[in-house]
This record gives structure tokens, sequence and C-alpha cells, in this order.
């Protein structure tokens, strides 16, 4: 094993209950090296922390272990669970939804419940509220330290009925494409669409070229306009709105050192959606 | 040694004071394994450093540093000092209060107050403002690496004076329970109180169960129900008002995928009292 | 090497960039230790990145690896560069400014230019806008990991030429010290000025003596009163304003656990000056 170890949460970063889970996992282990995707996922937003390990988890090693606790169901009969990717990390996970980016995305070879028989920390029995620290931060450095396998976990669930978001793809008719707004790269505003690089080069649009851009809150046209796109964003002007491909090889919108989403007040997931069309 | 160092202060992590503190650390010894509780105690905000050891400190391996930077009064007479909990972790930090918790719950002991004279980083005796860096990052690092044993730390101190809060307990009489509220779940808006399972379970109330609780801002009431006392999340609806234990064995209240703190506008310690009562 | 990597960046911590700079690090050598310095550099403020370098590298150990994506110019021409500090720490970052403060106070060595014909991750050749993954984590990674020289991350580039700011040293005169204010120690609101100890001693005012202090917003001054020059906030009572060295050793000014930037709105860099005068 790696022993690499990365953890995500809705809990922040102001209180202790994240280094309460790196204290229990260090316990099993203190040559594990543990990491933070990120803490700030809003509360509650299962969405979002699904996102965040598709934009990350491809990054890391074969072997790494990553564990994801947001988790509004805790206590209720949902199932905690072990998912290996194909690519061979591996996600401790409530299975609520987190899994959806992905299992459609790069896609998971096999996941199994976890048994909490034995994949809990000592003397926890009595600890219902706090499963991230209790079973999820433990099950995670068990893994990541080699003392459990992943054989070891618990039964194997079918990978077809893992809890999924619904999927709303774009579409691409009569030269218009429709897709919808995944999240926001947070920090600087931009709008991180579902649209795909590949399917915008079927518009034949080339860079520094405009393209005809429209958003849409439900039915009311929040923003309409021919915007650049371009390989990088030296190809506007500070301040002006591109079109480019981001991280993830999807289309996303921006301004130059400027905040898009805080410009027009856009916001994501449904009822936001985004329309492309080559200029007449 | 584990070679685990833990820093918590209320710097925050917007600049570069923590990350100076860090390159100290590893500057006495690379191999160290640096991590934090937190950085964001509000500022001066001794009592809840002290709560935020209490809530991480024992799920840490025997041998762990802690180092805690919470200090109104650096350069003035304040003590600094290094105690060892009943468990084996160490605490670097100025005797102003930040040892509360950890006294009371698990223990102290030993405490030694740090000799500057020797605990202090090279050429920085021109520094008086920046003891986080310049003493206390150096001297835990120090001992993590096992290049100081506690015993060269400085004298040792009486336990018994070590600088503490009031101790203000919860009450049971006539079958009310009267406590105060420690701290916020931040993030959740959950309210975390002073009132211990074991006086709870007093009450003979079963889970799922109603209780009847009333929160006073001084003598004034803010909030009075029955609301249901539920071993997780799951046993009641979402939107609802739960009473449950919380991570450290104590009894809390929140609103299921909710914030309470911020629906009742809801402080803690002086002046908010808490309620519990049997259902008549 | 130390195989110490460390990073800095205006992304924030609320979504994955950061997570998967990690990724790519720990994917050229697992056994990297990464930390951060922050990433919570306002968008854009190359300034600010440049400070918060100075703040820090010093304290870091030979060898070190830092990493600043701060990166206005993403794609344009900028050349992306790798700097030898006199001390000998690396730091990885576009030559847009960034480098101002180290080049001015602790010296660059040697500084080359990245060949991201081989200095790029595997297969990142069609991604434009995320260099701070594909291009600086990765040659970071390789450097700290060691499988990379410094010699051979590119071609000699002249010091001299680096992209700085310009620099309006502090000046004193007939009795009067002007200077700028740098940076605010942001979470406690102290105001950190480009004014040294050393001239600030020619003015011989002792510790616990009153100096004369006026800022200025433009031409309008925003505030003007004696106050007291401390060692250590223990010089003045709690609420009061102290005149004191800061962690760099240069002048800042405070309110003893109060906050002086909230207080009298006060800002950093142009327009803002500050001027110190003996009483007379």
């Amino acid at each position: 094993m790696t022993k690499l170890l990365v953890f995500q949460s809705d809990f922040g970063l102001v209180d202790g209950a994240v280094a309460a889970m790196y204290g229990v996992a260090l316990g099993v282990d203190t040559d594990i090296k543990v990491y933070d995707l990120t803490h700030n996922i809003p509360p509650f937003n299962i969405w979002e922390a699904s996102y965040r390990l598709i934009q990350t988890v491809p990054y890391w090693p074969e072997g790494s272990v990553f564990v994801s606790v947001v988790d509004p169901g805790v206590g209720s009969s949902r199932k905690s669970v072990v998912a290996k990717t194909k690519q061979g990390q591996y996600i401790v996970s409530p299975d609520n939804g987190t899994l959806t980016h992905i299992k459609r995305l790069i896609g998971i070879e096999e996941v199994r419940e976890i048994d909490e028989a034995k994949c809990r920390r000592e003397n926890s029995e009595n600890s219902y509220t706090f499963h991230g620290r209790d079973v999820y931060a433990y099950t995670g450095a068990q893994l990541a330290s080699g003392k459990l396998s992943f054989e070891d976990v618990g039964n194997l669930l079918s990978v077809e009925r893992i809890v999924e978001f619904d999927d709303i793809p774009a579409t691409l008719e009569d030269g218009v494409i429709k897709g919808s707004i995944d999240i926001l790269d947070v920090r600087f505003g931009s709008l991180w669409t579902n649209i795909s690089r590949t399917m915008f080069e079927e518009l034949h649009i080339q860079p520094r070229d405009l393209v005809e851009l429209s958003i849409y809150n439900g039915s009311i046209r929040i923003y309409q306009n021919r915007v650049t796109y371009g390989n990088t964003f030296a190809d506007v002007n500070v301040g002006e709105i591109i079109c480019y491909v981001n991280s993830m090889d999807h289309m996303a919108i921006a301004i130059n050192q400027g905040n898009f989403a805080k410009a027009y007040n856009v916001g994501t997931q449904q009822p936001w959606r985004i329309e492309f069309r080559k200029v007449q």
C-alpha cells in the first residue's frame, strides 16, 4: 500500500472533528500519511462531495484511500461502503450518492459493505453520531496501512445498485448544445458545465472565435451574449468573458480575473441551464 | 517517539504564521509529521482552545505532541509549559487556562515550565512577539523528534496550580437538570452542553421519547418545547429538533440537517443556560 | 533532498484544486511530505503571494521546495521559473513579481526557466488552464523527490531581470520616518509596515515610551496620536494601541486584543502611508 489516506467532509476546519479523525487514523498506524481533499463541502451536499472526488481521485496514485463523510443519513439504514475504482484507488463513504461521478467517469470495479462489527474503533459501540471518526476514519486507516485487505471489508455489493443522482446529460441538436451548470469554481466564480470538450468541438468553433452563450434560470434568460472561446485566459482581456475547457475537460465560463457567478448571480444545478450555439 | 506534532492556534490560515511554525519544526527534524488541530480558534478565546484539545487529544497515540498557541498574554509573566497527560500525550501551551478541560477530563500527570534559555530557536532572542514560532513550535518539535526529553524541558510545576477556568457543573435536582452550553458544533449549529450522558440517563427517558427542553439567556427564556431524545439523527425527521449524545458523551441539541444556533440565536457559556426535565 | 514540498496558491480550500495538485505530487513520489503555506492569497494578488513567501521560506530547511501558484497570466507569455534562494530553498512560480521580496530580502542565487517540454505531467499537453497542477506541482515534486536536479529544470535566466514590484523604501528625514503599510496580520488586524526596526531605532525611542503616529489615506489623515512603543503586548493594557517590532523585524501597529485595521478602516499599500516621529 501507498499508506496515503485522504479525508473529505462537510465538517469545516473550525473545530476538532477532523483532527479527531486524524488521531484515530494515526492511532491505527503512525506511518500513514494523512491529507485533506476538502472539509468545506457545504453541509449535507452530497452532489458536491461526489464532484470533488472526481476532480481529485484520478490524480492520486493507485492504492490511495479516500474517506468521504458527507452523511445526512448518519444512523439511518444507508449502507457504509468501500468502493475500489477502476484506477485502483479506494473510497470509504456512505452509499448515498457520493460515488455518482466516480462510477460514471472512471468506473468502479467492486464495492463492499463495511462490516461494522469488525470495522469500528475499539470501545466506540455506544457512539452513534460520529461514524466519520469511529467507522470511516478507522476503516480507511486500516486499509491504507495494509492491516485490512479490501476483501475483508465486508460482503460484495452490486456496483449497479449503488445510490446515484439522476443523470441529465448535455445534448447537441440542430447546432445547439444544451447543458447544465454542475458546480462553481467557487473561489473564482467560474461556471463548470456538464458539456464535454468533445461535444463542444462538434460546433467547429476555433479558439479565439466567438460563440453564442445563453444562461437560463428556469424559463428566464439571465444572460445572453457572444463570448470568446479561448485556449487560455490570456486569449481575452482582463475583465472579459471567456468560454474555455476546464481542468475536468468540460466547458466552463469565466470572467478573466473577475467573478462570473457573482456578476450575474448565477447558481448551479436545477433550475439553471446553459446553451451554446455557433454565431450565425 | 511517534514523531507526531499537532498545532492549534488562533492565527487563521490566511497568512504565513502557521507555515513559519511548520518550517521551524521541520528544521528541527524533517521526519516529524506535522498536522493541524485547527487554526480557527476565535482570536484570544482560551476557553475554546481548551475545549478543542479535549475533543481531539484523547484520540491521538501516546507520545503525540500538541502545540497550542492562543496567547493573549504573550510577553507577560504567564508561564510557558509542557503538560504530560495521563494518556501519554504532551501539550505545549501558555499556562493561561488552555489546559482546563484536559486536566479535568483525562488528567495531567506532570507539568513542566519551559526553560526558555534552552528551549528557543537559535538567534531568536530579540524576537518578543512570536513565541508560537520561536519557543512553542521549536520546543514541540524538539520533543516530538526525541531530541529533548520531557524531563529536560524545565522544572516541574504543581499540577494543582495550573491556571483553570471556574468549574460550573451541571446539576440534577427534583427531576430537573440544569447545565450550560459549552460550545457550538460550529458548522452545524448544534449546542453542546456540559450535561453528561450519565446524568441525563437518571431522568430515565428512553430513545425516541420526548424530553422537555428550555434554554435561557440570563433570566429570559429563549426556547421551550418537547423534543425527541434520539440515538441518531435518523430517529427524527429532517428539520426536526433532536436531543442526542454527542461525540464527547455529553448531551447536545440539533436540528436534523438544520442549524439550531442560527434558528434561535443561541450563544454559548455565560449567560446561557439549558434545562431538561421529564415530560409530565 | 529533504523531500519537503510546500504549496501556496489563491485557490482556496473549498474545492478539489489543491488536492489535485497534492495527488500529482504524490504520484511522482509517495514519500514526499507535502505541506501548505496558504491557499487563501486573495485571488490574483501577486504582492501578497510574494510577501507570504518571505514570511515563511527563511524558516524552512535548505532543500525545501515551494510551489506558488498565483497566476493571473496563466497561458500568456509570462515565464515559469524555479528560483534557488541564497539559503538553499527552491521556489517554483510564474515569473510575475511573486519573487520580489525573496530576491530583495534573502537573495536569489540562480533562476531557471522551466522547460515545459519535459517538466509536465504525462498526457496533460491538451490542458491549458491548470498549470498549477500540470506543470508547477509536477515540477516541484520532481525537484523535491530528487528525480530532477535544479540544473535540469531548464536554462538559466538573469536574476537581475526577474519581474519585480517597484521598491518604495521607507525614509528617515528630519526625525520623521515615512513608510508604507505592506500588509495586514489579517486575523488580528495589525498593520505591518515596511519600516525596519533598525530605522526606527534611529529615533532613539525607548520601550514603553510614546511615539507620534500618523496614518494617511492619500492626503487625508486617518489617524494621529501618541502610542506606546512596546517590546511585547504585555507592555500596554488590553484595548490599548501598541507600536512594536513584528516577526519580520519590521515595525507594526496593533490594538492589544483588538483589531486596528477594522477600528480605523485602514488598508494596505497605495495610497496608504504611515509616519513616526519622536514626541516633542
